[in-house]
């Protein structure tokens, strides 16, 4: 079991670099963005979609109308919404593709991403860089491929919104009304 | 390729038998529930799932406020919303299970189903039977195990629909409106 | 419900003409492309992303290797793979993009689709040209949008399945052998 | 931004607990069941679910038939197969139904909770507990709503993810070559 303790603890090690990591000033303009946009689609492959997905949902508990792209109920995007774009490498094909299409359609598109130099980076209006593996940590590291990228967005997002239900005044009571009872 | 066109003439056969087989009260009760309910949650497990993601789909499409059970935004369910569990055995552990726990919380249960006798119409307020396929057809029939079903499903989704917008005056431009442009 | 009947009817009338349009050719070429890819990637947005869904769990049930593209456990393509993709229009975004990738990392790709000279069939090795509604039908169709496209390729894909579980000597005892047991 | 880092500084304060709480036994006992079964079926529903996912995904990368129950090819489960089942009250319908209907069918089941006396651990075969949300954290927290307990689940099966590669010897390559191309 020392591998499994390696990687836990290789993952909070992460988590706590990525967050001096962070650029306040990214952080503010995607923040102002979820805040005054009309809807709010979220969208990424494999992994980092789930991620999405649970940013996403967390926005529909806090009030927000928040969608993930290719659902079932997803409805039309246009001026005056928001994507929220998530691709480590910032180059997956259909995330790349439909940040394109949203940008096509009016709306303005928020890249969450490892590289400010990816085709993903370059198409949106607001680029937030998360701290990835590095060349150098993959040397001797422990915790799997995208792991600490795809945690450290999750936490990204949940610390996001809990900076929204603050300025909204919104509290975990709304999340308990709004939270799915039949699922 | 006479066993393609054994099985597409015999879905259209069934389709017509069913048409026939649809009890008009029955619909008209789905119809009046989807119209007068808040909410509109659709479900249903596998091949039966899809054909209710569609309808969900449609519904959003024509002006409802429509969702899939288990879908990332999908909000809490209650007093005065519609379940529609589609399920051709009427068995489907996580439908049933579902269909139940929306009694619980208030909400109403419609039921498309093959079967009157099964575990989720006795659980419903409102059941659609559609014409299965039976043990006698079974023998000398072409189209895969609950190809029939699935198609028949979604046909009557589909004119479900079409009355809807009749009697709440939309046309095929709200559908073009609201429909996903980013996808 | 008159108009209810009516779009039931209009969709079994499409059907039967869309069964007549079908070019044999080419149908049998996807076929061919299935009993000889390796693995089998089925793709669409939207309802057409239903109907593909279907087709892969169907695939799946009679012993292909197939996957929707986008779910949790697809796994790499390559030389060898087929995606099936499937869009009325031919030019949904996500759909030709991933089409694109896909030819890029040398698999085939079949297209099922209205129009042969769309951007998705000018990507595809076979297409598969499928009857929509035409401008001429819209005028005085009750069946909503796309809606016969959509119940067609399901019909369509369903006999396909028919034809290769004939030619591969698999019965539905297969289908219930392998069709999920917990859902 | 205050509540932004407050937040991210009590997700990785929940995690280093977390970690110090884990049972090192119930995680050997996971991992075992992981590397013994046939099949591995991962569930959650909502934010449970997504985490669930992630897990299933990394699980085929490095080698494992995995699979997402509810998902387009979730073939059947029976004997000698593992269902992997997230939630945090442990009393999730969908979740403790299709545990039920797991063990029905023969299969083993892992419960990963927070409640060893919930209704899902009750039903499993292995029970993981993970540290989430206290009472007396909440009454001072940032971090909204299970987000401490989703994120911890995550780094917890990417950690038995680590230590899994160790003993099968499998590397980053492998995840490589298995990662979707095409997504």
């Amino acid at each position: 079991m020392e591998r499994f303790y390696a990687a836990f603890n290789e993952i909070i090690e992460h988590l706590q670099k990525a967050k001096d990591n962070v650029n306040k000033e990214e952080v503010e303009k995607l923040i102002d963005a979820i805040l005054t946009s009309k809807k709010i689609f979220c969208y990424g492959a494999g992994r980092s979609g789930f991620m999405a997905r649970a940013f996403a949902q967390r926005l529909m508990h806090i009030g927000f109308e928040a969608y993930f792209l290719g659902e079932t109920i997803t409805p039309a995007m246009g001026k005056g919404d928001l994507l929220v774009a998530v691709s480590g490498s910032g180059e997956t094909a259909s995330t790349v593709c439909l940040a394109r299409k949203a940008k096509d359609e009016g709306a303005s598109v928020a890249a969450i991403t490892t590289r400010r130099d990816g085709a993903l980076a370059r198409v949106a209006d607001i680029v937030v860089v998360v701290l990835g593996k590095t060349k150098l940590v993959e040397r001797e590291s422990y915790a799997p491929f995208t792991s600490s990228f795809d945690i450290t967005v999750l936490t990204l997002f949940d610390s996001v919104s809990a900076e929204i239900m603050l300025r909204k005044g919104v509290g975990e009571d709304l999340i308990l009304e709004r939270h799915a009872t039949v699922e």
